[in-house]
């Protein structure tokens, strides 16, 4: 029997989700859930499209829902709201607030007993499994985490907002010098500014101030003030013909030492390039659809993260056929 | 409370377990078992001998017993043995006969409602894990593991054994232009002479016929007949000076695509640098011994894989302290 998977909302994620299920035998995608009119939204493999207010009188058709709004404001609202009627995945991506979240949603599952597993994704999601697997096996060690070569969306469109800028794609890139000394053991304490730099391109309106609005992205805080950043100015046909894509990417290493005097060190690195990083997250939320159906045909109810999955639980493979062929 | 760990075997496995043990502040080493005389032996850190007969008068004094011995005759007894008795880590490693071991400890184990944890380590291990995690989110695409560079014991036995040979040592090189094409996504077919390429430094006796070991050496059917051999003849001062450790690791890579046109490729890559083998595996059994221990007071019984195993259940964090700093 097929997991039949809703998806809740539809940009760049939900129809990441839509092409995901098509590669998972084991599952079927029930269809789309969004808060447009159902009329004006086209799927890309012709699944349904239905009202998001209509979702409840689907409760029995789905066995789990893969919410593919933002971390802003959507999922958590909606992550606590639908957990009250259904299994659900997030990929709820705001860290400081992760705590908090769990905790609305671990109350609502519990007492529906249903499933919902939260953050799920490349970081947190992933990245968060090689950074504990890697404490885990080297407690005496430390973590890094470097992010790109890549499109940061919330970075890009900092820029979109200051006035005279038409168009941006903001590029996070790791700082090679910081990566090659981690990878060779040495432990080094990095600055932010010695971890990432920023490449900006940039296309702005008619008649507007370029040296102002270098200016403005160079001292903007949070975002760019602390790194070294680039800023090219360049037309929307060189935007749209170079840069379309969203790839990203990064990778996490944990750098340890064992021995009776630490004489031995270990370097344990995981990474990942991604020419889509929307799809790729898709990839990871419908992966973790069918661990939620698991867990909860099993009877563990409430809000989990991929910190509480059995690996086997992630596959679609039979326990013979794991131990056979991938263990 | 303290996590009482039992070392059964005290080879060089057994010597990394019990200094992994000591950067685990939960766990306690109650002590190292031993088939040879318990007077012979001196630990590392001074925790105590006994003989390998007397291991069921300690049996309320331990709560996991990590095995040490080796895959080729220990375990496959062993493990079921004790399993009887204690919970169990073991790192039995040969690929192939991991169905039948884990039939074999499964039986004992769920009868005696203890909790065995087989083919711990990093191939089995670690390396299976991202196997898993590759191929459960990225379904369509293909798996690449390159051992390497590092010194195979195996194959430097193997040449030990060689008439005339007083020492050796064979490094295990995976061939960079195969995982260049990896890592470009390419998804190549290789070969096994397209992988890996072996390196030899043999030390040979006095007189001995060093035409007639190459041969020997490059015609031994499994272990490097199929492959590229490079073999050099040096001194046993020059063997034991720059060949005396024992490093290792290696990396797993998924290559996968996604999109409507499958046109967006993702490059999965987990990777391990370590200067001892040795004591990256015994890392490894410790953070498993952990999970055993939290296994069996949650009533799972019978034989365990790290694909069983919730990963948070390897870590000394506590959930909050995950969700906050790793997630």
């Amino acid at each position: 029997m097929s997991i039949r998977i809703g998806i809740y909302g539809y940009g760049n994620l939900g129809r990441g989700v839509e092409l995901a299920i098509q590669q998972n035998p084991d599952m079927t995608a029930v269809g789309v859930f969004t808060r447009r009119d159902p009329n004006t939204v086209k799927t890309l493999t012709g699944i349904p499209v239905y009202a998001a207010n209509d979702v409840l009188k689907m409760q029995k058709d789905i066995d789990v829902m893969i919410l593919c709004g933002g971390s802003a404001t959507d999922l958590p609202t909606q992550t606590p709201e639908l957990a009250q009627y259904f299994n659900v995945v997030d990929s709820f991506d705001t860290h400081a607030k992760i705590p908090a979240h769990v905790a609305n949603v671990q109350a609502v599952a519990e007492n529906a007993k249903t499933t919902a597993l939260i953050s799920a994704g490349w970081d947190p999601g992933m990245f968060s499994l090689a950074r504990l697997y890697g404490g885990a096996v080297l407690p005496e060690g430390k973590d890094y985490t470097f992010w790109g070569k890549g499109v940061s969306q919330g970075h890009s469109e900092a820029i979109r907002r200051i006035d005279g800028v038409a168009d941006a794609k903001q590029y996070t890139i790791p700082i090679e010098k910081a990566v090659r000394a981690v990878r060779a053991g040495e432990n080094p304490e990095l600055a932010t500014a010695e971890k990432h730099e920023r490449e900006c391109f940039v296309v702005v309106k008619e008649g507007a101030d370029k040296a102002r609005i270098e200016n403005e992205i160079k001292s903007m805080p949070n975002y760019f003030a602390e790194y070294n950043t680039t800023v090219h100015f360049i037309s929307q046909e060189e935007l749209n013909e170079k840069h379309g894509g969203l790839p990203h990417g990064g990778v996490v290493i944990r750098s340890g030492a064992t021995g009776i005097d630490k004489q031995h060190k270990h370097v344990v690195e995981y990474s990942l390039k991604l020419d889509s990083n929307a799809e790729f997250t898709s990839s990871v939320l419908v992966a973790c659809a069918r661990a939620v159906y698991r867990l909860n045909q099993g009877g563990m109810y409430g809000c989990k993260t991929l910190f509480d999955v059995p690996p086997a639980y992630l596959s679609v493979k039979s326990r013979e056929e794991l131990l056979k062929t991938l263990l």
